[in-house]
């Protein structure tokens, strides 16, 4: 039976849900995974950060309140967020980094994670920055240093999507792909087919804690283009750049559009997507599309996401599931893990 | 470069499948996949059986008539079908079973698949009557051989369903399924969503080839049962046999049913499905149902299949693809041999 010992970089909502996880489950996944986890380490730049090689209470971790320096509390814990002693020096065997995405330079993700690649330790993330703006240097770097790097819940959070086109459609011959990849958009479309006004149903959405204050990024397709970014460069072996994806969003869809889709079989859907052209290139575009009721996207409602792919072999394959939300994403952290135990235990 | 010598047991559609498969790919899969595949043996009670141990050519066979005892027309072939020698003795490391399924006993398909396991050799198959009627015992012989069994193709051809819920789902916490799983009865639904009647709706799936002369099996869901069978076993731990899944079909569906149904916004589907009760049984039953337009299986429709897993962490999954075809069934195939690959090279 392997123990794994893992350090939690960043503790908002994703990884204290894996912390919630560890806490109810590792007695189970002894035996149905053949592993259980270790927490040696946790940092976080706002509650600051602790560390202890004979482990951590999971449950004290969970419980711990969400206040600046909430870390100095605990027996052995600082207010200080030592992010570099806790990722190379805590004696973990794997890293779980998720704070927060920053679309410009991925930073300070990209560092965290380059710190633990390069000190032989293996890397889940569920951190968008990385993989899109440096993810070919990540995974060079991980392959020099013989270990993981594993970012399934970068995209649909724990719906799997990576994974399942890399290995259970391997040799499907995937040209390309269409998703639904924020559910924040999909919810205000959603709503808006039911009458509001695009306005209200953002403001609905930011009720439910869909959309953030300034739902920017969500509405404009800027976090669908890192999205496509990501699957694009993994799925079709490209190489984009975010500037190499044209990017419009959902802001000047009006209720008339709706209501004149809706009257002729239709439907208004956010889509990311990307596909190889005759000359071997990939090209990728984000933006909302008159899509008939009929296509396979077309009824993904709400705050779902939706992925389908194109492939040679089998036509259109297409998997929707939740694409947010913290014990999804947390899920997406524990399928990694599975992976890396999958593959180097043996 | 691993070059697996394989031997084909049954030679209609979906194994010639895989021998176009291999014509057209070989050379691309060294390269993407690691290994290549050489035919060395093939057999099927109407053609006749071939044995050629420096292999097959595959163009050759894709291209031999549909006639009895074809393979008498070929150098070193005979119109007799030799399927033990072939299965034993071709020196085959595995073999591709794809005989008719037989929904009584499963044979001969499970003496075939039985031969080459107690013989070392690897199975993969697309028939669902050895793993409905023989999986566990079959299963139980392959790990006393130390080979593989593999059954992909048995649920929902190509599109993954099995190894999406084995891999990717690991450790989701499957608690059920429901799932659209046979063409026919859902194309049939579908066109009689569009004003034909239930005998219109047959008479229009036999003319596209998508219904047998007979279509008993289909319509009234012995189809589907076998596939409930396969998948509660599978994905739950169940150890149900097909006497414990209670079945009705969809020849009492009448187009004023329908008809009430889209207008009040649902759709009739025919579901096969399973769920873990409280006290940890198992229990599946296949019945027509009338799902909300809001659900994700009712807006898949003509001859798509569609599974829903229900997971603990992850809420409601679904995957949507082709439920048959003799190139997508043939997929399921290659998908089971690159299981293999991927568990015995490493």
């Amino acid at each position: 039976m392997t123990e794994y010992k893992i350090a939690l970089v960043g503790f908002g909502g994703v990884n204290r849900g894996l912390a919630q996880l560890i806490a109810e489950r590792n007695a189970e996944w002894k035996a149905t995974l053949g592993f259980s986890l270790k927490i040696v380490g946790v940092t976080d730049l706002f509650l600051g950060s602790i560390v202890a090689r004979e482990g951590l209470d999971a449950r004290q971790l969970v419980a711990l309140p969400g206040e600046q320096g909430a870390f100095a509390q605990l027996p052995g814990g600082t207010a200080e967020a030592f992010n570099e002693t806790i990722i190379k020096h805590s004696g973990a065997d794997m890293i779980s980094e998720a704070t927060f995405t920053n679309p410009v330079d991925g930073e300070p993700a990209t560092t965290f994670c380059r710190w633990a690649l390069e000190s032989g330790i293996h890397v889940v993330t569920t951190n968008k920055g990385p993989i899109a703006l440096h993810g070919a240097e990540l995974k060079d770097v991980a392959r020099r240093n013989g270990v993981a790097f594993e970012y399934e819940g970068s995209v649909m959070s724990g719906t799997p999507v990576i994974r399942l086109a890399s290995q259970a459609l391997a040799g499907a011959d995937i040209q390309g792909f269409e998703g639904i990849l924020n559910g924040t958009s999909n919810y205000v479309l959603t709503r808006m087919k039911d009458g509001l006004t695009f306005n209200d149903a953002v403001a609905q959405a930011q009720q439910l804690g869909y959309a953030e204050a300034d739902p920017t990024a969500d509405v404009e397709g800027y976090d669908v283009r890192l999205k496509v970014v990501i699957l694009a460069n993994e799925l079709l072996n490209a190489r984009l750049t975010v500037s190499d994806v044209a990017c419009s969003g959902i802001s000047s869809i009006s209720p008339k559009d709706i209501a004149q889709a809706t009257a002729s079989g239709a439907s208004w859907k956010l889509i990311g997507s990307a596909h190889r052209e005759a000359d071997g290139s990939v090209r990728a575009n984000v933006e909302a599309r008159l899509l008939p009721n009929e296509h396979p996207l077309a009824s993904v409602s709400g705050a779902l996401n939706a992925v389908s792919f194109n492939t040679g072999l089998l036509g259109a394959v297409t998997v929707c599931g939740p694409g947010a939300g913290r014990i999804e994403t947390a899920f997406a952290l524990l399928s990694d893990i599975i992976a890396i135990h999958n593959r180097y235990s043996k």
